[in-house]
């Protein structure tokens, strides 16, 4: 293969559509605040005709993870399904102007492509409205076996079980990736991704099919079902590899065996728009990972790339991660 | 009529599509730094295939200047074309969700809706590479009459000579106004569009088609061809009914016959993106005006709006303008 990626990430590729809005508007539209909510196509019109003006910006979070990797200077490839129209071509042309690989095939035919209909509450939270749309096309047909072997550590999304044909091919590009010696890590996405699907990515976990755990602390405990979060890291330190567990202004906690890493947090001024913070802290993560850097550093890189992202409208990075990790002197 | 409005902005309804990027590629791409420089679409496709990654939000300048007036307490309206396509839904879904009054019928054949492609470089200066499209569609037919009687001012961009069917809607609109005793009001919108138009924008001022001129030091000078600033003010101040003339950090001046009122800029932190100084400006000025502020009250409120949008992305507010002029005890 002509090229080796240090990330591979998979999953949904969406577009976001942000706006502002008032914490009762939540309650009037009946949207769980702070979740990510799947919704239809009539569903998203009618959220969409209510809210307010909107910045559209791409988005998708294994995707935000490509492209803020490749922003720390990871050399990073996508795989994730558009389909062939308006907001697809802007999906494209974000991901590849970002420097970040992507070659998987629109679908011309089906569903429009992605859309996330993101509402900022004032207090700096988001929650999420998504009509997965032509995500539903991605198969395993879509996981190219030598763009997976070139990959030093193949991410992939727990929102991709949500479209049901994903987690086939979700479960090729993990064995493909073991089969060339490569690892394979999850997010765990979401508590409520966490609640639907929290057997799977058990079994996942337990049988090593992923190397490497990404959650937060809310994830993290509706996973193991307790409101201890001591308790709920045990249980991940006895059935994971190793795990990188991050706890919004506390930093994160990266466990491997009987060896505990506690980065902190980096001070923010204003919590501008949370969208994008867990993305962040795993491309962070994943580039201090694959180049060497040792627990403490990816840790400290994964905070620094999250507390850029919140301080600004939309998930991806407004300015190079790697000149930011080098102004703070951790690269 | 059932409703009257302070303001009616008639102008292009065009998508920003806004991404930051070195000085070098505004060379490299032969772009005009800081202008409005107009694009076929072959050329939209080239620039955006070669521009980094983008946030799409709703612009032009007319209808920049309807949604911050609305934002203040104004009532607004807007008179734009777009086409049937998801641009122009974007647009439309904006311009209404902001509060303005929008019923231009949009296009269903012919070019799809305009986009411009904006370049912010490191200085927070803009350039703006716009592709028509739709606008071009702009007749005298939508020129609804009763909207425009209904309107204290209506207000209309100089970039409307470039589409050559909105010129004569132009001339229409202000007719209408002035038949039903309104006010008309211009933006010269650019220098370099002053040196194209510099004939006809004179013919407005000097035969009274506009009672009211929106200019910045640049576009002054461009239309009296001199570079001594108090002289161009001089021959302004013979030729119009009144005007309002920024200076960037040094604020405005008003002028009317013999009287002259000069209003503060307000200070800023960090110059993020200047698109859409002029457009906040003539709304912060309109909805004094509009609603009997004075003068002086008139040109710090448009200093203020000013000064806000230049602070984030993209050429609307990001929050009240009327809670920000309350805070500043302006209203």
């Amino acid at each position: 293969m002509s090229r080796t990626y240090d990330v591979l990430a998979i999953g949904n590729a969406i577009v976001d559509v942000i706006a502002r809005c008032e914490e009762d508007f939540l309650h009037r539209q009946q949207i769980v605040k702070g979740a990510m909510n799947l919704i239809d196509e009539d569903r998203a019109e009618s959220i969409y005709g209510a809210m307010g003006p909107a910045t559209v910006i791409s988005g998708g979070s294994a995707a935000n993870t490509a492209v803020a990797a490749a922003s720390f200077g990871a050399r990073s490839a996508f795989i994730g399904k558009v389909k062939a129209d308006p907001v697809g071509d802007l999906f494209a042309h974000d991901i590849v102007a970002s420097g970040v690989a992507f070659g998987t095939t629109p679908a011309t035919e089906g569903k429009a492509t992605a859309r996330s209909f993101i509402l900022v509450t004032p207090d700096g939270e988001r929650s999420m409205n998504t009509f997965l749309g032509a995500c539903q096309d991605l198969t395993e047909a879509d996981i190219d076996p030598a763009t997976v072997e070139a990959a030093t550590v193949t991410y992939l999304e727990g929102y991709l079980w949500d479209p049901p044909a994903a987690k086939i091919a979700f479960r090729k590009a993990a064995e493909i990736a073991h089969a060339a010696g490569r690892e394979v890590a999850i997010t765990l996405s979401d508590s409520f991704c966490v609640d639907r699907y929290r057997a799977e990515f058990r079994q996942l976990i337990v049988s090593g099919t992923v190397d490497l755990v990404f959650a937060n602390e809310h994830e993290l405990k509706a996973l193991y079902e307790t409101a201890d979060f001591d308790t709920a890291l045990a249980a991940l330190r006895h059935e994971a590899k190793r795990a990188a567990v991050t706890r919004s202004e506390k930093g994160s906690v990266i466990i491997e065996g009987a060896t505990t890493v506690e980065a902190p947090a980096f001070p923010i001024e204003k919590l501008e728009d949370a969208t994008g913070a867990g993305d962040a802290y795993a491309a962070g993560f994943l580039f201090g990972y694959t180049t060497g850097l040792g627990y403490d550093k990816a840790g400290r890189l994964g905070s620094l790339a999250a507390s850029h992202v919140i301080q600004k409208i939309g998930a991806r990075p407004a300015q190079s991660l790697k000149e930011l990790a080098q102004q703070n002197g951790l690269i």
